[in-house]
This record gives structure tokens, sequence and C-alpha cells, in this order.
């Protein structure tokens, strides 16, 4: 049994982080930070707990959280992570970092995508990058853990065994996502506004979005080489999930079968009991559907080979704050702790939902 | 441990209750069956489950199942429980009915309401209503019992402290529920098409359905004195939830104070961990929610005094899949199985969902 | 031809006045204000009129205002209309006051629900009750009309014809509301936020809404006899629509059948164009149901009488930004002008939506 | 004015149709055609006309229509559409085709995407591909208008521009389409049933949908050279509306600035009252979104430069109702009759909805 923290509980991500945790048959939630809600009851920002939990949201005291805890979720905006954690870890405190502050291998990509220069260049290469299914030795002897931004892994998950194999032409890859509105976050606003936001199918950084740095950084570790990708999101009228819809283009020469790509995504995926493999025949649920997965931490996985042109679909749907964002730290936490990674991650979802 | 079959597992109810049963510990799921997908596996209608279980639907063989399982949930269209229960009883299989077949004490209803005569009246006089809250020890010595309907449910928590108290007008009392499209059942229809059942606030058997007398019944047992509702339902575009509005006159001469009334709903549900009152005075969620308790086994209920007529307004808030059905089943399993009530039904819900 | 002008046209009552007025044959809009949007082009607050209106907001210019309009619609928060009305009233200017500032026959009301004394008692006594179908000849001569609030509509027009015909006990009258989220107007808030609003069944004023004395008003108008309701209401996951669900008890020994409530209904509303009475006998649009008036000026009314206790539940379904507000405003602006009143709101709704 | 009729006018197509052409100044309808609700009133099926239309369906009566009607809708499945138009046409009535019985120029392609061999290669060389924009000319003189799909179209009018420019590389256009449900028609089925169809972002046809076809023959006539496009679609949780994201790569030797391709835009649809360019820099609608145009005929078009990768990103938003199918069709119907292309078609849409 560990003592944890949560610094930012009560967002959507400290939500989530806070749910598993208590939950956690080796964890005690010791303490939960929020600036806003100080002195209140958890369940008076998620209802949810009402009953389940009598935690109260303390302000953010590091030096008493250090003592507390063995290890701190920080559930924050980006760039206040970088300024915390370092105390946290002189502490010897673990830390699984949910923001994207120790994501990036290379700082210079910080002052373009993130407004400021990284201060602490040593923790980036330090930290691990938090999928323990393409990291998992790294994340066990990590004291610092940053976990992946949610449309990253959508895409990761699915390219991954593509860049490892070799057998396709990694130009012109497109990732075009579908994503719910709590990856936005608990703040309202007018773009949130439910009557402007229901219904919608909004394009939002068609091009550019910060996630496209992660995604290339990871998939070029598995390639061996550079591999560029073009991301493209769009809000649709979920709260939570995402549907990644990847292209890749075929070489010319090199034909593949089907079977050889099931192969590939097998043998990259075997014994991940947070991979499913999705090649049904019949049904309404033949791909992957982020409908299947609420509040779970499956990454389901699945792809259709076009007959028309030289072009493979792949298919990824994760839960943007499961296996997106607190589900994947929880994972983490789990390797952290070398016990089963399934470790309060068995929630199967619901039908229907 | 022991060994229960669910008869009827392709549907909505029979989803949950094989989600919830593959997750228990003190039971080993045995047998599913469904004339209609009899040999496929369970993924293949419950895509939720896709490696999780490697179950396979079967058909209906009574003799066999009554050999493998202690317990059988049938979750069975009306009129088809009330000839497959009596044999499985006579195999010494303990039974919970999620059907309407064993639910109401008088034989006189089911011509009425269900257009069949009730052939074993003996039976209706044994089996237990399977509302643990207040049928407990029924329940616990009960071969078979009668889950209750989901509106049912809904208004017989919130109306059983008001009955129970005798503070009230029991005249002219209202209940009108809100409900999702899963409570309809996995049967696509016109009324169910998306494009006509997105978006309506449509009204369903505004006067005379079928829970009224299921309401009317319970009332009356603990009001000890017959107790008449008014039940008006309407389909909204969520898939799970029941949110009922429940309209109750004040005595004239009786005044009586919001404190008294929450000291009546404490008392009432003092100790029941799947009942909570709900009673914020700031935030969004003052009152219940269906949203809130989405997938979990909670009845939300909570109420406000109107000030400008002698008027009281009781919330009560459930899954119409859990509480409503297959939650409130297992919850009375545990209770035969003289276990933890909250054994396999401790999810505490998703926020946001 | 006349000159009109809308102050509030930001919002979402100004955004559908604004539609309807630009396709209006016989006006010509010449100012629409906006404090926080002055000098943008209509379409970047409302998107669906790019292409359609090169107007700009302006700031609140009364004499300006005064001299440039024979017609103002008041789209502004409840308070500031009753200090901008007189004076343009002064200036020989026609008023539709989409506030609740001249509403109220009672001044006394006032303080009790909307916090302010009201200054100008006069101006109630002069000023009209926006709804044509109850109110044709005082809105034909009125130089205010206080254009009625939506969930108000909702019951005065189902109950209209009830109070009327003496047939029916008028106690313990309930009308339960459920409302889509475009009523809680454009301002961003935690309630409002996607994740928070999508799905939700939230009981919001299930007591003492202001709307109640309106109703109250005009239905003791009818009567000619106090009336009292009591008012319930919920936000539903539609962005547009309200259905009132309305439970009347019957005198006991007065029995009623079904076609002569149809008959009070059809006499009470005969020639009425935006009336439409609801009686099939199958399909799935038996009763009203707002999606399917949703964008019209229709209110649909239907009703079903109880077999099991002496009580009728009449719906009534209303788009709340059109019949409940701004269509409802040019019908009766219409009626001012002396002209057909469906002009400019003959727009029949779609199917499917 | 002249004589219309609608042979199909119980599905969704067909109630647009019904509902523009009851409107339309120019048209009078005759016949509505039903096999399914023959003998039943409009507002039976379609209950947004209730009070607008008495009208009933009728059988299919070919003589009998070709006798009462000038132009004739058929709104029918693929492949019935080629047995009846020929008759029609030999008795002098122009059609309006819905299906996709005549919008493939290449015979060989219906074996391929509709399982039949067409029997009129004749009807194919003369009938003009419905779209105004590209084929006023034509559709004028055609006494056969083959109205396009609609995922077709959205695809053709983000692309016309690129394609005809020659400023961009035209191999590996993806275009990723996010469609609602009520394009899957009136038939309810497993996978529109709201439970299961509500919430999910479904990969549907990822590769090889029949409109791909329809896409590359019009933009191979407008590049006048093959183009070939991937298109992929994705069913979402509205019920009107297609959001078409198209990526496009530049030539890398030839830069090419946003002002420019505004220019290519701006050119091509100069004078197109139906196609709006959408470049807002500041709001919450900055890009195209089918939320804004539900119910109208417009096309809203957007994009934005990658600075990443050498990609074009293009979003094209239609009501596949309207301007992907009866809007269109109205259009068309206009350009044959030599009047104001927006007769009937000025619905400007809703802000908010």
């Amino acid at each position: 049994m560990v003592d944890v923290g949560i610094i930012g509980a009560a967002g959507y991500t400290g939500s989530e982080l806070l749910r598993l945790l208590l939950f956690h048959p080796e964890a005690e939630v010791k303490v939960i930070t929020s600036r806003r809600y100080q002195g209140e009851y958890v369940q008076r920002v998620h209802p949810n707990l009402r009953g389940i939990s009598r935690l109260k949201f303390s302000g953010v005291n590091l030096s008493k959280i250090g003592d507390e805890c063995d290890f701190v979720f920080t559930a924050v905006p980006h760039g206040i992570s970088k300024d915390i954690t370092p105390e946290l870890l002189d502490m010897g405190v673990k830390i699984l970092d949910m923001s994207a502050d120790f994501r990036l291998k290379n700082p210079e990509l910080y002052p373009v995508y993130y407004d400021y220069e990284h201060p602490r260049i040593d923790l980036l290469e330090k930290s691990a990058y938090g999928i323990p299914e393409i990291n998992r030795e790294e994340i066990k002897n990590a004291d610092l853990v940053a976990c992946p931004g949610c449309l990253a892994t959508s895409g990761i998950f699915g390219l991954a065994p593509i860049v490892k194999y070799e057998a396709f032409n990694l130009e012109n890859i497109i990732v075009d996502t579908k994503i719910g509105s709590s990856a936005a976050g608990d703040s309202p606003s007018s773009s949130s506004h439910h009557p402007e936001r229901s219904g919608v199918v909004r394009a939002y950084k068609p091009t550019n979005h910060r996630h496209t740095v992660e995604i290339e950084q990871e998939l070029s570790k598995i390639a061996k080489k550079p591999v560029k990708i073009a991301l493209s999101n769009h809000a649709v009228d979920i709260v939570r999930g995402i549907l990644a819809t990847i292209h890749v283009w075929l070489s010319d020469d090199q034909p593949i079968a089907e079977k050889d790509i099931w192969q590939m995504f097998r043998e990259f995926y075997q014994n991940e009991y947070f991979v499913r493999l999705v090649r049904d025949r019949k049904g309404i649920y033949r791909f992957p559907d982020p409908k299947v997965i609420v509040g779970t931490n499956f990454c389901d996985l699945g792809f259709e080979l076009d007959v028309h042109l030289p072009r493979l679909v792949i298919l990824s749907a994760i839960d943007n704050l499961m296996k997106g964002a607190s589900g994947s730290a929880v994972q983490s936490f789990n390797v952290m702790l070398g016990i089963d990674e399934k470790t309060g991650l068995d929630f199967p979802g619901f039908h229907p939902i």
C-alpha cells in the first residue's frame, strides 16, 4: 500500500484519477488539491462520489504533500507541472504528470508548441513517456512519468505496428480524429456552451495541433527513423471518447494482404490486455467505436484495406479520460509498483450506454 | 461460489446481468441463453465484453440449466417466465425473475395489465418483490424473487417514506417520469429509430402504465392502507436513466418543515448504502439526476417544498438497467446468498459522462 | 412597410427575432444592438446569417432608435426594459418587450419574483400580454406588448380551455415541464457546460418558478376566478423545445368523455392557425412532441384521459424560442400591423430533425 | 406553375421534397406515392405537416402520374428508378431522380457498385448530373436530372476548385466524412436503434463507398484528367448533416499562399448563392459546421493550410437531406424552370439549434 496525492483533483482528469485510486487496492489517497474548491467535499464537484468519499480538497502545500505521499499525480494545466515537479522529486516522491511538461524529449519544441522555454532539460531526458505497451521498462524504472496526451495516445496505438514493420509508405499519413467535449476540460466557454456545442461536427486545430509532435516522437523511436504525421481534430457530440481514423498509403510495389496486417498487429500487441483487435465480419460493432469503451482503459483497434486505392484505414478508439489520460496513468502507476497492470482498471464498459 | 445462469442474456437486462456476474466474486456464470444468437460468442452482441469473456449463447434447455445452476436469472419477455420458472424451482434452482410474471400479488391484475390468466397463483404468494431496502427478509428466505419494474422502482423509492409517515395527503399523487431509450429493449422499431428518437420529449403511456399497480402494491403494504398513484412517462434523449418527479400534496392542516422531511427520509433509508440523499445548497447537482448515476446501483433522492402551494416535489433518480433492473437483481442475489449487498455492485459512476 | 429595431440582438431571442424580421415582407430591420458585439457583423454571432445580412450590431442610442424605428423589440434581461421602454414609448415607438418587465398586472409580484419595485405601474395596466390567441384585441390596440415567458406559454395554452369550461377540478393542477438548453440564454456557465449539461434530466426550480404567476394571471382572467397552479421544470438534452405535461383532476361527480374534451379544445382554438390538436391513434407521434415543431410557431396540444384515476393528462409542446418567445412576438407584431398573423411565420418544421 | 409528383414520398428525401414543394410558388404537388402508407394522410408519416397539407399517399400508377405531372421527383431505392423513369420520360414528364440510377456515366460501374447491369445506357448519356454550380447549362436543357449523392456532394464542392486550378498534387487525397443518421433512411435496424446509435463515432464503409466513383467522375470532368480520391465515412450522433474533411497534399515544389487559395475558391464559386466561404479569425464558428446549416441549402466551405507538412485541409459542410439531396433537387428544378434558383430555398438556418 502506497500513499498517493492528486494535485489538481477538481478537473476531469483529476476526477477520473480520484475515482480509480479510491478503489485501488494498493493506493491510499492522502491529499487532493484544488485552488478553487479548497475546503469543499469532493462530492461538491464530483457528484458521483457522493457517499463514496469524505475527502476534502486542500490547497497546494508541496512540502506537506511530499511528506504524506509516495506518489503524486499532477493533473494541472501545461506549464505548471514543470515548476512543482522538481521539488517533489527532490523529496523522493514519484511523479505521474498528466500535463505536457515532460512529454517532449526535444526541448526546442516547448517554445513552439507550449509558449515557454523548458527549465529542466535534464528531467526531459529522465522522464518516461507513459505508454506501458511501448515503454514498459522505462516506466518501471522512472521517478517521473510523463503521461501522454489523449489524441497522441489514439494515434500512437494505431500507428505503432505500422511504423515498426516497414511494409508501408510512411509519407502522407493522416490522423483524422473525432473527440468528445470532456477533452477540453471543465472550464465553461462559448464553444462548450450546450446550445453551441450540442450537435456540432466542429473542426478545431485542423492543422498543427500540439499532439502532432508527441505522436511523431514516439513513432520515430519505434520506426528508428523520422516519421511525420498530419493530425486534424473534430469535436463531436459525445462527452467521452476519441476515434482516430488513420489513413496510411501502401508502397505501390509491395502488396500486402489483410491477414499480414492482422499478424503485425497481433504480434505487436500480444499479451497486451488493454489493446483489443476488432475484426468482426457482421454485427454493428465491426470497427472500433468509442461508445463501446466509455469508462474503460481499452484501446480498440481495427482496420480495412482499400481495394480502390493502395490505402489502409486504421481505426483506433479510446476513452480520452481513461486510456487517453487517467486510466493510462494508473496503468503506469501499476507498472511502477510492479503489480498487475489491470489492478483497479478492470472495468469492462457498458452495453448499451 | 455458486453457479448461475441467465435465460435471455442477449437483451439489455441480460447484458447488465452478465457484466455484473462475470465480475462477481461469488458467482460463476455457467449458462447464458439466447434463441436468436445461439452459438455466437457474447462479444458478437455485447461488444463491451470483447476480450473479457469467451462464453457463447446457447438455446434454452431447462433440465440442463437445472443441473448446472444454483441460481437462474430469467431476463425474458413478460409471459414467458411464468411457464419456465416452475420447472426450474422444482429442480431446486433459485430464481430471480426480471419479468413482471411474479411481481403482482393480486392475480386479477394479470389479465388486465399483461393479457394472460396467471397459472400459478401459489407462486405469486411465495415470491418476494425484489427491493431489498423494503423486503429484505422476504428476499432472504425466498426461492423466487420477482425483480421490480424500473419505473416502479423509481416511484417506490421516492414515495416509501412519504406513505409510511402519515404526514401527507395521499390523494392526487403524480409520478411524472423521464426515461432513456434502453428501457424499451433491444428490438429496433420506428419509435426507436435514431432519426425519430433523437431529441424527443415523447409522452408514452401518459396514463395507465403497467407499473402503476406495482407501485401501488408496494406502497399500500408500507402504508398499511390502499394507496393510489397516477403515473405518466416520457421518453427523453438519453440511453440509460430515469428521473421520477413526484408531486405530493400536503395536508392543509398539518404544516411540515423541510428538516422533518429530511428526518423521515434519513430514518427510512438509514444504513442503506444504495440510497443517497441529495441536498446540496449550491453547485449544479443539487437534485438527483440520472446522469450522475449511469452504470451504478444507486437511487439518488432529493426534494423541495413548495412555498406557493402546499406541495412537496420529490426527485428520484436511478439507472433503469441497474437499480431499475439488473443491479437490483444482483443486490437481491447477494441478500439470498447472505453476503455483503454491495458485492459486485460498488461501481461509483463517472464524472463527467 | 415599417422600420423595426431589436435591442439586445446578440442573444438567442434576438437571434430568432432577427432571422424572422429579415425575411418579413412588412418589416425592415434598421437597428440591432449589442453592447458586447458593438461594431461586429451579425454573422460573427449568428453564423446562420452569413451571406444573408450585412447588418452590424450597434450600441444602444435610444433617441436614434426612436428616430429610426416604428417598432422596437426589446430582448434584454429582466429589469432593463422597464427603464428604456418608457422613453421609447414617449417617442411614439411601439414596443414588443421580450422580458418580464410588463407581464404581470399585479405590481406586488415584482419585488417577490424579480427583485425590484416596479416604477411604472401605469404601464403595467396599459400593456397587453402577448398571446394573440387569448388577447388579440388588446394586442391590436396596444402600444406596448409584454411578450410571455416560454414556460408560461406552454402552460397557458394547455390549460386555457380547461379553466374556461368549468368541467374540471381546478385544485392540485401540476404543470411538469421539460425544456431545452437555449432557454437559459447564451451565457456560458458550469450548468450549461457541455460535459455537465449533456445527457441530464435536471430538475431546476422544482417549485416557485417565476412563470407560475404569469400562468395564474392569464388563467384566472379566462376562468374569471383565481386559479393556482404548481409548476416544476426539468432541463433535458435538447437545444430547443418545451413539453409541458399538465395533470388535471376531474371533479368526482362530473364524469367527462374524451370527445367532450376534444370539443372544448376545438371550440377554444377554432381558426387558430398556430394551435394544432394532435390526436392520432397510431404512429409514433400520437402526442405533441417539441421535436416535431423545432423552428416553428406552432403549439401542439393533445391529451389522454386516465381510466385508473379521475385524471386528465394534457401535453403541450412549443419551441421555446419561437412560440415561446420570438415567433409569438412576431405574431403579435402582425396583429398590431393588422396583417395576416402567419406573415413571416409559415415555416412548417422538419421531419426528421 | 407546374404540376409535380413525388414517387416515394414517405422516406426522408421525400419528406424534404414535399415540404419544399408545398411552399414552392411555382409548383403544385399533385401526386405523392408510398406503397406502405397508401391511403394515409401525410401527417401520419411526416408529423411536421399536420395542418399544412391534406394530401394522401397513393400507390404508383405511372400513366396517371404521367397525365397529371409535368415534373416527377423519384425518391426511390437504387435500382427502381431505372425501370420507371423511361416510361415517364416517354410521356413527356421531366424527371429529377434522387437515386443513383442515372448518376454514373460509365455503365460498367453499375454492376460493381450497384449490383445490376444498366438497361438504358442511352439515358446515362443524356442525363445531367444535378449540381447546378457545376453543370448548370446541362441541367437547364435536360429532361432527366440525376441528383447527386449526399457524400458525393460534400466532396465535390470541397474539391472542385482544387482540381481545376492545377496548383495541387492530386495524389493521395483523403475525404473523411462525418454524417448524421437520417442519411441511412427511414427503415429501423439494429444499427439505427437509438441505444446502439446514440453517442457513436462509427466507421462505416471506411473504404470503397459507392459515392467514391461519383466524386471521381465529376472531379475528373473538371480537372480534364482522371482524379482518384479515397473516401471514408463515419456515423456521428446528429440527425442531419455532413462534414467532409478533405486532406490534399501540396506539390512540394510549388508553394501556395492562403490568399491564393481563397482567390481560387472565390473565383470558382463567385455569384453562387448557396456556397458560402467561411473564414473568420475569431469566434466559435471559424470553420464550416453542419450544425449551422441544418435545414438549409447552403454548402459552407473553409480551409486551413498546414505549416507542419505541405498539406491543405478543406472543410465542407452540408445538410445531407437538403444540399445533399432534396434542396439540391429543387435547385435543379428551378434551373429547369428558368426561375431564380433560390425560389423556395431561402431558409437561412437557425442559431442555435
